[in-house]
């Protein structure tokens, strides 16, 4: 690929970054988080398909359905679930937990059933919170068959003792589990990953804010032409992902960098999660971007719990992807739980996550490791048109860029790593190798071999 | 070795550390302590052999000879000296110094002298401490033959002037350099070295805490069949190391880790001094068990200054091997002076001392490396048990140390290593590679191969 | 070459740093700035020849003429540009500029004018400093033809309409660049490069100061038989180092070690400017000698502005030369303007500058790897008379000295990184193996082999 065709590549990217309307993209985000809202999502069942055809409304999802029973490394796709209705009335007939006012209310995955339990045998099949008396969890049982219903914990300690009236259609059987995909080819065959799960149900911020966010993202790098082929990923959690990389192992060895994508629309701050390997290019470039957004943020180590990195990230994989999300898994109070509701997600931070992420690829679009065709002591930027003159100081970062670019660049340093030691911006780098190679005193590394 | 094997030997020493008695092991310690304070010992001679053979009644020590004369590397093993008794009269016939009620008032390997002097010949035979004029310093003078008194300053000064009667009765002739020495055969070759000075006279913390420490150490690895061989030397400092060493070498070579142990029994913080490469295996165990310790603590860099450390950590040889102390060498007031008495020492620091040393061990006896048999994507631990069911949820450190060995077992990280990667403690990682292993989804690297 | 040998001569200037008089050394050095100050200097001309035939009154350089037109990598020798007088003369005839009396009112490299012009078109040849209105700045164009005049913004914005006298008598035509050279051979043929920019005109810190610096050095290295050969280049900045390096890279490959002085007489701090490479021997010499300086100082990172460790450090050169400065380039108010005169300059600050590049080279000088010769164990220091006695406690950083080369001269160690490691002074270790070797027990790794 020439170094032209990768400028361009990443030029488009940073462009469009620029070109984005704050205010309409905020709108359309949240429209969407609303639109996924109220559906009752799980890991497998109709759910998860309407909520991946809302999302193809915005981007060209592919849809695949893996059968149940299908072998999945040390799993097992399961049988599918869908609900029809669910309620469970007190002795007294009032409603105490009912799927179609909050589909939180019903343990994910329950089965079947249909019967009066008295209070004490119920109570088994309850789960609430009791350091959180107001809020509904959420809570699932995939793997071991049972039925259930949450409820807020005030609500449950006002049961009466009495006979209470369980109604669960739910059908749980043979079918497939569903996950979207779009493949945006680039001028290379390496892969930048982009993954994000669609399994659960009414929690607007863990994963309806995820889900909205990936779409945006894949209809952007889908207008481009990019220089890394991109693999956008709309799947369960964990048995979506395990499910992929068993079906696709050859696939997933040629993804190059990648990040998870979720909580991506609460007030909190930005949050990087390292990839496995801990300093891979896409968790430099990923600091590079949080480091120079002025917004707050932070930056975490590699850890085994999370999202799907986990699973990228387990050592027969060891994938360079990262993770980012506004707060981190279970660290805020609404998390799994009724709390984590549409007035949770913000416009302006789906839209400050989007940046982020797009600002990330941007780096990866256009690093590159370039060699100084005048090595010798500093090249006469002045008679190319690139020193300013006496009286009229050049932009000092522009000029610092350039000769940053040309000290550095002996072959073993990418621009990303010129941004790091010099402290300035990826983007300006980007810029001076750009006007040094149109100089004809840098030239692309892989240009010269 | 099987893991299992090693397990078992990791097993046994985590159980001896869970069994201990503090009460009843401090009064013990502090009891041996009492029982060496009032023997004069030195780097040969009968104090020295009196010393071991009270240590012999807690572990079967071997006691072995090393003539005087014999070359040991760029030194020599001096003549043995005996003290029979050693007094300082006055010009009245007052006592100022004598070594039958505090064999420090005696300069250590005085050559044998009877006369009168007057003050002012005196005076160059007497050692004491103007800044701390209350204490009687210990002083010796092994490789230049010389005769002296120590005294307090304040003593010192109301010296009056005449005649003095010295009578200093000792022997220094061919003898022989003792030192005590356990083996605890273990499943493997490679040894682990725990080794004190027992050179020092009436000072309590510098090192009857440590021979007492060392000699309860001794006791409780020989009752279990460890993974490593464990060689416990009760040496005389400097000479006695060299010595040792130089007639060992072979077997130094097959020392893995090593502590030196001293000043084990003061109320000051628990210190760890690095081994001279720095961040050995040793250096890192003990690092890990300080910091989850809870009680105060300081690590510090290797200098080769303190006590055998030194020679374990000569260029020729470079041995992990580390010090263990609690306030280090030459840190406190009343460090080789008669300050330094039975009150100095307190049972409950010797129990702290030697459940730290412990701890130090079974991290050492416990780390390997593993490898995840299902490495692709994380394995279902819901199917084998090792999952908290919906509504109830796991021991989060339990889950956590699942994840991390499963993550990190790649066959290039111990679990010590991921102890340190992941902040969690080296025990609850070491349970989780076993529950991992019954479970069939683990292995010792080693058992690969 | 022996060790014997190299000690000498790390000796020899380790002895002239403790005999300098800093009374007689700073009026001397102040005194050459005082001589130079006045001088018209640019990057060609009789400025400079004027200004090294000053310095050569203090040590013997060689005067090198390249001449014009003479290609150096990307750039070309420029014509040589002379001065003979310069002023401008205002509507009344009064005096708004003259070079005569302060040169930087004239833009250096001015191309001779005369004639009227009238005030809107003399604009735009004014330089001037609208945020620091009293001062005149110092400016240049070399390589676009111009003239022009620079002034304090006061007097600019006083100036009234009306027709202005130019007249700029200067010459700018074929000739040469001008360069001193003092080379000091010594034991071995690898180079010191010591390098400091000779081509600013009345600005009495940047460089008279440096220039005067590198002068009373080159004459303390003249007077000794270093171990390594220095090179000492006054050079004008930029083209004059790159003209140097394109006529002699085969010498500048023999550069193991280098410094670029400048900027050496203002109150400020002591500031070090890592290499390229950032953590070489250079390096790591200054930030012991700074640290142990007892001065205010600051260390910083190499970055690709400043002065000619720019052309030396460019990637197809990447030689090991820092930069030693006070306040560095750009950082103080006076910078490049009229307040950058005698007042700025102090005799005290440029004698702390040279004591700390003789200490720096001291320690290059002294630097070597050894190797304990008995390695097992420590040797027997007090039968060598290296040990303090019972009773008269040697210099404690003397007897760690002898412990720390000991235990660390396994080969692999230098005594500067001994130094670095144990946090004594590099001049107590150097001395600590000149006595080892002396009783030998130490031996310079090169004559091992």
């Amino acid at each position: 690929m020439t170094a032209r065709a990768e400028a361009g590549a990443a030029g488009a990217l940073r462009s469009a970054i620029e070109r984005l309307d704050v205010a309409a993209l905020g709108a359309e985000l949240h429209g969407m988080v609303r639109e996924l809202y109220p559906i009752c999502r799980s890991i497998t069942g109709d759910g998860l398909r309407r909520s991946l055809d809302i999302l193809r409304r915005t981007v060209p999802l592919e849809l695949h359905e893996v059968p149940s029973g299908t072998p999945v490394f040390d799993w097992v796709v399961p049988r599918e679930w869908n609900l029809r209705s669910a309620r469970l009335l007190g002795p007294s007939g009032e409603v105490i937990a009912d799927a179609s006012r909050l589909n939180l209310e019903l343990l994910n995955y329950s089965i079947p059933f249909r019967g009066k339990v008295p209070l004490e045998e119920l109570e088994r099949h309850l789960h609430s919170l009791p350091d959180q008396p107001g809020l509904v969890p959420y809570r699932t049982s995939y793997y071991r068959e049972a039925w259930g219903f949450c409820l807020s914990h005030e609500r449950r300690s006002r049961l009466a003792p009495g006979d209470y009236q369980v109604d669960i259609d739910t059908t749980l059987a043979d079918g497939s589990l569903t996950y979207g995909q779009l493949l945006v080819p680039g001028l290379e065959a390496d892969e930048v990953l982009v993954s994000t799960h669609c399994c659960h149900p009414s929690l607007a911020n863990d994963n309806c804010a995820g889900m909205a966010l990936c779409a945006a993202l894949a209809r952007l790098l889908g207008e481009l032409k990019p220089r890394y082929s991109y693999r956008f990923l709309f799947i369960p959690g964990t048995i979506g992902a395990i499910t992929w990389l068993a079906l696709h192992e050859a696939e997933a060895r040629r993804i190059a960098h990648g990040l998870v994508a979720a909580c991506a629309g609460d007030a909190g701050r930005l949050t990087y999660k390292r990839s496995r390997r801990g300093n891979t290019e896409v968790d430099r470039a990923a600091v590079h971007v949080l480091s120079h957004s002025g917004e707050p943020h932070e930056v975490r180590d590699f850890t085994p719990y999370g999202y799907d990195e986990r699973q990228y990230g387990s050592p027969g994989f060891d994938l360079a992807v990262g993770s980012l999300t506004r707060t981190p898994y279970g660290e805020y109070p609404e998390y799994h739980t009724s709390g984590d509701d549409l007035s949770f997600v913000e416009p302006g931070a789906l839209v400050s996550t989007l940046r982020c992420a797009l600002r990330v690829l941007a780096v990866l679009e256009g690093n590159a490791t370039f060699v100084n065709l005048s090595p010798r002591g500093e090249p006469q930027l002045g008679k190319r048109g690139l020193y300013g003159e006496s009286g009229r100081a050049m932009d000092p970062d522009e000029h610092m860029g350039l000769l940053w670019v040309l000290n550095q660049s002996d072959g073993d340093h990418s621009l990303l790593q010129v941004a790091e030691r010099s402290g300035l911006r990826f983007r300006a780098l980007r810029r001076a190798a750009s006007a040094l190679e149109s100089a004809g005193l840098l030239a692309q590394k892989e240009e010269l071999r």
